[in-house]
């Protein structure tokens, strides 16, 4: 069945998507309160195109909470339990927030724009209640609100050449989580080498809607020699790559250690996080599960809460939370969340599907 | 357009979505990441219905946040501007709950289930992170999760007698805003006088799915002789009855004098809530702009984000932030930002819609 959603100004759209509507957009999700298209043709042709072509993604529901004032860097760093102490203007870092539980609040990219002034470009839920809820407490000297900025993202494996055909070479020399301005029409970008895919491209944070609305137009204006077409954030392609959706593959029910993301707990040095003693805790005591990679041997898939999955005697070992179609395996790839000692790569399950059983293997991330 | 959405399970159904479906739900709408059914037929059809039968909606995006722990008290008072102090064990009330800036975070209706134990029943806002950061850093002891909770509203004219012929004369002793345990099949439920139209009804918080499936079914099998139908909360029947939907008609960036919440705000007596000194300061000001009802000379509107309102002279001076067709008013009615000295009754106005100026005139709320 297809869902129908009815629009309302709780669930806005963003400056881009009267023009998705123009160039044929054929479904959206919501996020963050707001509409983004997830496709025009179908998640596999856009696959196929973003591997080897350019595309251009309308994330503006990316919200990007600004955080400012004198006590931002140490709002910041409360929030989330990777070192940000090294993070220098012109540089964005993948952090995950946790509650004083341990648990998952959300998985932001936080760009530092000077010191004490952060931009939080959040996944699907409402960071900045969180970040008022303890800046209120603290009596800390910030301003938090949702800034006026949406963005655009230029993916796929011609990325790099696009985009110097619009704003010069300089932008090829742009490392993979930094940022930097750039001119188009007069007009100045926040650009970063970031984005949901893993065919390499760039983010363009726009805070001018008109001047985003040209550059937006001469993208398809110049887009033939490249192929470029409007896309999304592409469901296969982001399992495979191993990037996690906030709200899908986890929620404030796990914690970091689960999700995979020892790299970014740092335990050792003397930075304040609200969840530091939880997550000494939770690594003392070990993990029980953990998010992995799955192959299952079915073409079709459609999922709209978690599955459980079986061993091969029948005993529940995960839950599937995550799922697509893979032109490239020709079966469906997902994400699941799976008991520790069965996280082991060719690990055999079973899951059912309408009433049948279908067969799979854990696999692990990125699946390749 | 139809605008589709696609499913995943961080946009989750209900217990009760595989039902409404059977029943030919035609819309969503999207509410605390999950699916809130928005019509079977026509709202103007439902909107006639409600007012002479009974509907059954399935509300269960009211997602419910506990909290617990001795100093639960403190949290919840802290976080509105309403006095909860004389709020009894089996009483719920509507509460704005307030940032320190004194912007409205959302309008739940919090029940006291025991002195240190609440259910926050939400509107579309994420209120967990609200009152985990805050807890967090007040070191509160307090358990703050959203409960496995699924509430079914059963709303119109003829409730009380529906109600009475399933759970027994009882329940039509229930007091407006009062709540009570009642059985069904040797199970039992929570039951309210309350739910988002001005018809009359109860709300069924069922913390047993397979209890509340049977009773959804029980319904439908003896709902023939009161004209029972699945139904939605009625856009056009709630603006009218000056039912406020966070989102749409407020939100973060008002206050809750702007939203006419007077009555439920608090600044003579000890109480202690974080936008206390800023409302304090909002109230010595006044205000500059305050939510009124609106009538528009039009039969069809379709919101996606605020519009604005011009006098007869061009000037701004408000924003319509809901609207929808009355079939009491044949035209169209809705929910503005109005700027304070126009808030009269008759006040005329106009806006543009589709290019063409239409005119409306305000009015007070509920709109009668």
């Amino acid at each position: 069945m297809k869902t129908v959603i009815t629009r309302s100004r709780r669930l806005r759209g963003t400056p881009f998507t009267s023009r998705l509507e123009k160039q044929g957009v054929k479904s959206y999700t919501i996020y963050n309160h707001m509409l983004l298209p997830t496709t025009f043709s179908t998640p596999e042709e856009e696959y196929v195109h973003l591997k080897e072509h350019v595309q251009v993604w309308d994330v503006s529901v990316q919200r990007e909470i600004e955080i400012t004032g004198e006590d931002s860097d140490k709002l910041m760093q409360l929030m989330t339990c990777r070192n940000l102490s090294k993070l220098k203007v012109g540089m964005c870092y993948y952090v995950p927030l946790v509650d004083s539980e341990g648990g998952m609040i959300n998985d932001p990219l936080v760009y530092k724009l000077e010191n004490n002034r952060w931009r939080v470009c959040i996944a699907d839920s409402d960071v900045l209640l969180f970040a008022k809820g303890i800046a209120s407490v603290k009596q800390f000297k910030v301003n938090i609100f949702e800034a006026n900025v949406n963005t655009l993202a230029i993916q796929g494996a011609k990325s790099d050449k696009f985009m110097s055909k619009i704003f010069g070479k300089k932008i090829n020399d742009l490392k993979f989580f930094r940022y930097d301005f750039f001119n188009f029409n007069n007009n100045k970008f926040l650009i970063s080498r970031s984005g949901f895919s893993k065919q390499g491209g760039f983010e363009i944070h726009i805070d001018n809607i008109n001047a985003g609305l040209d550059l937006y137009d001469y993208f398809f204006k110049i887009g033939k020699d490249f192929n470029l077409k409007p896309g999304t954030p592409n469901h296969p392609e982001r399992i495979e790559g191993g990037l996690l959706s906030y709200g899908s593959d986890m929620d404030i029910n796990d914690n970091p250690f689960e999700c995979g993301f020892d790299r970014y707990i740092d335990l050792e040095s003397d930075i304040v996080f609200l969840g530091k003693e939880k997550l000494k805790e939770i690594k003392k005591k070990g993990i029980r599960r953990k998010l992995m990679g799955v192959k299952i041997e079915t073409n079709l898939i459609n999922l709209s809460a978690e599955i459980p999955i079986f061993n091969l005697d029948e005993k529940e070992i995960g839950k599937l939370r995550s799922a697509a179609f893979s032109p490239k395996f020709k079966k469906v790839v997902g994400i699941a969340m799976i008991q520790k000692d069965l996280c082991k790569d060719l690990q055999k399950f079973k899951l059912k599907l309408n009433g049948n059983y279908v067969f799979g293997e854990v696999c692990n991330l990125p699946i390749v």
